[in-house]
């Protein structure tokens, strides 16, 4: 069902499927967009701060937006998002990973604009079942009420 | 030169080259991270809230790192990320768009760990001139004093 404005719950946690990340997956998102030793070179990375090759925390962040995309929280409301804010990166992304998102409804805010309010989550991507990346996006939905117009 | 912690100074500012993304780009992007008809489908894109074609603010911010990365502020010594903050969507990526990034180191912060220092830096990613985003990164960066070691 598509989800609008006053349909959404404080507390309500949307969790997505899983994906696993291999070492050449890792290494092709790297080499596209953050192409550095710890990131890219299997040898190399042996002598970064993790002693072994690591995805970009920007992967991370990337599987997650396309895991919770795919989940459709809002049916076919799409997610639209304006902040994102307190991103911590609990945990290296290690090759062979399986990844999983979770999205928790934190808090609701009406807009002074009828036609839309705004949806403040949590979201949260564990690896293997820890958490690896914690932040919390700010996100622009619909109301009803612009339906009506 | 390579840097390390002592070397740098506030209000340094380091500047990428400049990156062109096409239509093609922006949906090949999507596609992969962010499947969302608004960045995918040219003519879905016209019923949303943009009412054209816009790219994910995640490639904005996936270009962002690899224009910086590519930069390479800190010569060798690799930009490891520990927090993000106060991501900010000033306006939407459009298709062509020219993008730049731009990091200014704002604090410096000593660590209880002699090896490590902590660099606080604003990032702002411009299309064709107008500031598109905005964030904050925490970066962990080693000393000098490691090297001695």
């Amino acid at each position: 069902m598509d989800k609008f404005f006053e349909d959404l719950k404080v507390g309500e946690v949307y969790e997505s499927v899983t994906e696993t990340l291999s070492q050449d997956d890792i290494i092709g998102f790297a080499k596209q967009f953050d192409p550095q030793p710890m990131h890219t070179d299997p040898e190399g990375a042996k002598n970064s701060l993790f002693g072994q090759l690591v995805g970009s925390g920007w992967q991370s962040l990337s599987s997650t937006i396309r895991l919770l995309v795919e989940a459709k929280p809002f049916g076919e409301t799409p997610l639209i998002g304006v902040n994102v804010d307190n991103v911590r990166f609990w945990k290296p992304l290690l090759p062979g990973a399986t990844l999983q998102a979770f999205m928790e409804i934190e808090e609701l805010v009406p807009s002074s604009k009828p036609e839309r309010g705004y949806v403040l989550v949590k979201v949260t991507t564990k690896a293997d079942g820890e958490v690896i990346v914690t932040q919390n996006w700010r996100m622009l939905i619909p109301t009803k009420s612009h339906l009506k117009k």
